[in-house]
């Protein structure tokens, strides 16, 4: 485990020198203080403290039915932090993370518990080694059946399917077909929930061992993808494409035509 | 203009009263009244103060080259606020969202420039006001020749295509087919810093104009989308898309196959 309360502790010593300040100047010091960022805001990465996997998973479902699913993952890991870690996460708005329900505002792109996870994901670990945490969770989630955590209270019982790619236009048309439900029946956003709290779950799974130094890729990028960009990719003969990581290529490109060597 | 004046004077007398507090209680006092979120994280929306246009994308386009699209447009108008807001602006880490880069971490997901706006409009409108302003936003840059902002110091000289789609990956091959650039080409990332920064100018003129009660939408879903969601979406034949909006769907789906009606 990290040395967090040590970490913590500075971050408290700190705010300990700016009282001290505030008690020479009085009101209008912390006025100014706390208007020229100071004691202002850590520096990222937020100290991490190991957490209960499921706490957070059950925190994702609830916090998903306030505000769908990056709200759900964010607060459900942020939150978990906020409890057993408190400053500086009590002073983040998880709130501004609902704009991610359904791809963004209903837009159908990134999943919002992808979207939500890798936010918490920079929030406490450097970004090198955050990228690396990012690939584990999306290849997973690319190649998984998911949902693979049931909430206590479920609303209903719920089948998982593949989804083959982070979109969320994609993960939820795989489901209706792989189910028979409908795209905006109550069991699919019942469906959306359990996978909220399963990417929470997964995540701090991942952030755990990442604390104990025990992370490691178990999911790598499919050889069909860096078959793809080979051509496509950095270096290729035909670089036109910025997407360095997918579970998938021919999940989109499924017809490459008869001129595609 | 909102009365954000008024918004932020309650949220310093909120810090006053806190401060008047730790006149009794002294240092203690100060460090449980931060541990047990006092003064605490002030509600969302935060205040927003109508910002410079330009500004907002000088400061994203320099962002940009720090720590991609997503911090890029994020701390173009968050940085922008915490210079002449201050609190609670100054106590938010805008670093996290260097994750969005190249739709996050590579993945070529949504376009970064567009998850920094999003979490932005979140932080200082309300959610159904500000699911508004992300769609006018999102057709905006799906519809219009970008980048449509040159930057005081550019790199090099940009022209501009239509990317049809919020997604990283349509994106950036829609720009490399237009001028025959690479995609990993030092041009195509400046094409991306300008796009960050024309996303964030954008983004602002939209959030001046909600502050002055002007705003309006200026880029409608078009009537493809509509016609597909029409039998796809809520209430239709055949409902398993989660994706209430698009500024095509033959960007994609461009062979619908022999049995579709």
């Amino acid at each position: 485990m990290r040395a967090n309360k040590a970490t913590r502790r500075e971050f408290l010593v700190g705010l300990g020198g700016a009282a001290l300040g505030i008690g020479l100047s009085g009101v209008t010091g912390l006025l100014t203080a706390h208007s020229q960022e100071k004691p202002g805001t850590p520096e990222l990465p937020w100290p991490y403290a190991k957490l209960d996997p499921v706490a957070a998973a059950e925190r994702a479902y609830e916090a998903y039915y306030k505000g769908g699913c990056m709200f759900g993952v964010f607060e459900g890991i942020v939150g978990e932090l906020r409890a057993k870690v408190g400053a500086p996460y009590t002073a983040l708005p998880t709130q501004f993370a609902i704009y991610g329900k359904a791809g963004v505002a209903g837009w159908g792109t990134l999943c919002g518990a992808l979207n939500g996870a890798a936010a918490a994901v920079y929030l406490v670990v450097p970004p090198k080694d955050g990228d690396l945490i990012i690939d584990e969770i999306y290849t997973w989630y690319g190649q998984t059946g998911l949902p693979d955590y049931k909430p206590k209270s479920p609303k209903f019982q719920i089948a998982p399917s593949v989804s083959g790619s982070p979109l969320c236009h994609v993960s939820v048309t795989r489901w209706c077909e792989a189910t028979g439900f409908k795209a905006l029946s109550p069991e699919r956003a019942e469906r959306c929930g359990w996978l909220t709290a399963s990417v929470a779950k997964y995540t701090v799974e991942q952030l755990n061992k990442y604390a104990d130094k025990a992370f490691a890729v178990a999911h790598p990028i499919p050889k069909e993808v860096t078959t793809c960009l080979a051509c496509h990719g950095k270096g290729g003969v035909k670089e036109n494409v910025h997407m360095s990581k997918a579970v998938s290529c021919t999940q989109c490109h499924f017809s490459l035509g008869t001129k595609h060597p």
